[in-house]
């Protein structure tokens, strides 16, 4: 995806998109996740805040399904800008999760950074299905999979 | 589920289970849902804040899967409270997710109380699985499926 800049996806949606409370920059009570390309991944930093916590020093499940779900979305916005080839300054297409399967492999330590990675595995010109991990110190304790549609226009306002 | 007392379940997890981001009573960041027993049926009620958008006038899917996720581990606890069929006041056993599928059949409007609604499908002593359903205006807007385990040593601390 080299044709694609070196900024966040979530910093090329359109302002009306912008306010999502897992990755909208303009939600100032939201999570702020940020998807950058990388190579064929897209890849998000996270350090969840201690409030974060499902019980005392693990991370809680909702917010890796967020974490999951957001970075789903840059994943699928990412791969269609990617498809011409051609530079791309944005803004990136808005998906939208139809379904969204979580499989928690392992107990996720809070107090560490996350890296949340992404990969297309099927996609259509409406329809991707991407393939996420979450890993904190570099063991996988999250696989997800998310159905991401184009939003629909019931959606778009 | 008769013998269970008319508290929220979430009230009944022993105290150090008691600061989930989720559900917790003790984490006063968090959305502190509550899950009550009505006849065989969990059931929360649920109005998300105007900052738990997804895009403007919809309801934000991490929270919706945060919502469905805390609602059945309260659900797979109160199962197991009821089995006994002997009048149970607490505490309420803590069970963690090892997976989540959540379908978003509708956008979820934003501005509305929801319900949501849990079951248990299938349980053995370890596990129970979950079905749910979050409705908005008494539409089912989400369907998920919970695996809820017992909480293992290692994350009980």
């Amino acid at each position: 995806m080299a044709n694609l800049p070196d900024t966040p996806i979530q910093d090329l949606y359109p302002d009306d998109f912008a306010h999502c409370f897992g990755c909208g920059r303009d939600n100032p009570d939201g999570h702020q996740l940020k998807s950058y390309v990388r190579g064929e991944t897209v890849v998000a930093h996270f350090t969840p805040e201690p409030h974060h916590m499902s019980v005392p020093g693990f991370v809680y499940g909702g917010l890796l399904a967020s974490l999951a779900d957001c970075h789903a979305m840059a994943t699928a916005a990412a791969a269609e800008m990617a498809q011409s080839g051609k530079a791309v300054e944005g803004p990136a297409p808005r998906y939208v999760t139809a379904a969204l399967r979580v499989d928690y492999l392992k107990p996720t330590p809070i107090g560490v950074e996350l890296e949340i990675q992404g990969q297309v595995q099927e996609q259509s010109e409406r329809k991707k299905v991407v393939a996420v991990t979450i890993s904190a110190a570099s063991t996988v304790t999250v696989r997800a999979e998310a159905v991401a549609v184009k939003i629909p226009k019931s959606m778009a306002g």
